[in-house]
């Protein structure tokens, strides 16, 4: 490993410059990686060696696959036309394996660590390390008793939490998307550079974000044998729920009450908040709905309402839906100091659909809420940081706090 | 991916039941991955699924490369004979082209995010998280003059650190090897772990770890281009020494006293110390050796003493050797409360011989140290984690302190 450092530290020597084409490396790149390599119009530039594949292709998950070219040298290439900014989950497909590019730094989704390149956005700054106070962020262990097993967890704290020690802050639990995990809103989205960005700003109250991981079994409690059984049927939709059961469990009986333990937090449901994105929207409709004792924000980030509203193909019953809380808007509006739902125009059209449809039904029930469209976004991290951006300003602004 | 999330959910529901013939998944394994799997004599199995692969192939990084077998599902398979306990990196061989695997989490190493897999030690928990107090790991932004920009680095605080805001700690900086990054102490080493045992048993002191990106390259100083120089050429020489000095300059520069104004730390020598691997080892006989004003412990792990002890072919001359610091033993143990070197018995020859010798020529010299030499392992993370065990205890206990 030693020599093999050296021979890394070197290669990095050759690395990072602009080529005289326009392109320049990827700020997802490993050290010393030449490519992936992007241009100002977004493109971006792959290359893998790969002498004796027979085919190797690029896949973006929001976008079809490419092929890729086999040159003389045994590299293989592809170019893209220009891509929306943001970051993009890819994989390389060689002859038939789908695997991560070793030049790209690893990112969890799909339920595997994966590649993704980030394509900047001109003019933006609000999700990048600026010269503002950094919060810190930290991992957290906890034991669960629900689970039976440590839990990782990762917390943001607010700048000024180190040098404050009598000052108490408010809390936003914010949930990662199905298929990645607890890492993902510091690594992929950024979170932490936002919020500092928007504390320094004085747009957003100082405030800590714990990010959970999004997946629990409970403790001893064997899982049903689901082989054989197809997609949506009863024996999966109850298996489904008994894991989003123990997860809303483990959140509120073991995660919350840990980290009122052990951060100087306010504890009460008027700084508490919770959000999430995708699969962690529809967690977080279960959760705070099922628990307003608890919590008294709400955010959905292309995902919220649950399955039934995400099919798009009904309205809800305002006396019956979210454990019938939308019954008296008034008394609602009053209770829930935000409920906030949002979603990018260029999401698959189901899922767009599916946040319309319940922002109509809001509406027409006359539920007070924000929402919000990420124009030119698809479901991708690009939305959710936006999202998180439009949403973190409008927590914990209550008069009386 | 609210879809796909929900395949996750699901998949992971078969998961993790130890099979008929004792295997069970690697504690390394992303959710839901059945594979690879481990069973208690320390055999390995692996699988991919690669039905239109010619070859594949299994690259241990410590042993030979493995062929992997087809089987008529279009599953690659192989089984290891039983591995040495602890992590150990490795790679998929895909018609060539080297990759993870996608049932394994990434492990930063080689330049790349490896796969790797723990074998378990039997009886040894004290690198395993346990019910005590745990401390912080926290993730840190400095913006360095020395390298004009953003750095990344990884802390972790003790348990106490949180609960007594009166309190200062002594910090110990820990480098990670070659090809490796600041985030290897923690998702490799399990630092954070070994030094919540340490400090609960009173074992150690409390102390800070700080692990610095062992990577820098000076603002605006442009790097000789290397193109066509061979290994170990004076330019390549000089465009390490470049990089090194860089690294030791921004750690000496931006990062202490960046720690120094953001943590309760001690700041003083005396409570200073720095200990790497590999290339880690290396890097801090260098920097504390220029920097005895700022360190009074040093450790070495697997690495030590520069290139040339490294090489294993010369004992050193006492009176010039590390700036002439050894030239008055009685001096030197005085001033340096802890010299420690370390190497595992089964890692390459010309590494341990470089250890043995710079071992040798310390007790000829009659400098006080410690030589700890780690059975049975290799240039792995088992001897490096067996290393901080035997090290962390002999920090910060000298009188008066």
């Amino acid at each position: 490993m030693m020599r093999l450092g050296i021979a890394v530290l070197l290669l990095s020597s050759f690395c990072c410059a602009q080529s005289p084409d326009g392109f320049q490396p990827a700020s997802t790149n490993v050290w010393g990686a030449e490519y992936p390599r992007i241009d100002a119009s977004g493109r971006a530039e792959f290359r893998v060696k790969a002498p004796d594949a027979t085919t190797v292709k690029l896949n973006f998950w929001s976008n079809p696959k490419m092929d890729m070219v086999k040159q003389s040298d045994g590299f293989w290439t592809a170019t893209t036309p220009p891509l929306v900014p943001g970051l993009h989950y890819y994989t390389l497909v060689i002859d038939g394996v789908e695997v991560s590019d070793p030049s790209s730094h690893a990112f969890f989704g799909g339920g595997k660590d994966a590649s993704a390149i980030e394509i900047p956005e001109a003019g933006s700054t609000y999700y990048l390390p600026q010269d503002v106070p950094h919060g810190a962020v930290r991992e957290i262990w906890y034991l669960s008793k629900v689970t039976g097993t440590w839990r990782h967890a990762v917390v943001y704290t607010p700048p000024s939490y180190d040098n404050q020690p009598r000052e108490r802050y408010p809390v936003l639990y914010l949930q990662h998307g199905g298929g990645e995990d607890e890492t993902g809103w510091i690594k992929q989205g950024n979170a932490n550079f936002i919020l500092d960005n928007l504390i320094a700003a004085k747009t957003s109250k100082p405030m800590m974000i714990v990010m959970a991981y999004g997946y629990a079994k409970r403790a001893g409690h064997p899982l049903p044998d689901l082989t054989g059984k197809p997609f949506g049927s009863p024996d999966m939709m109850k298996a489904m729920q008994e894991m989003s059961a123990a997860f809303e469990d483990d959140l509120t009986q073991a995660l919350i009450p840990y980290v009122d333990a052990n951060f100087r937090t306010i504890a009460d449901r008027d700084h508490r908040a919770m959000a999430g994105l995708s699969m962690g929207g529809m967690q977080t409709f279960q959760v705070t709905f099922d628990h307003l004792d608890l919590f008294s924000y709400i955010g959905g980030f292309s995902g919220a309402g649950g399955m039934s509203m995400m099919r798009g193909d009904q309205k809800f019953d305002r006396k019956t839906a979210f454990n019938g809380a939308l019954a008296d808007p008034a008394a609602f509006a009053k209770r829930v100091h935000l409920l906030w739902i949002g979603v990018g125009t260029d999401e698959p059209a189901m899922m767009h659909a599916g946040i319309i449809k319940l922002h109509d039904s809001l509406t027409d029930a006359q539920i007070k809420h924000i929402f919000y469209e990420s124009p030119g976004t698809s479901h991708e991290w690009q939305t959710w940081r936006r999202d998180l951006k439009d949403f973190a300003p409008r927590l914990f602004q209550t008069a009386g706090h």
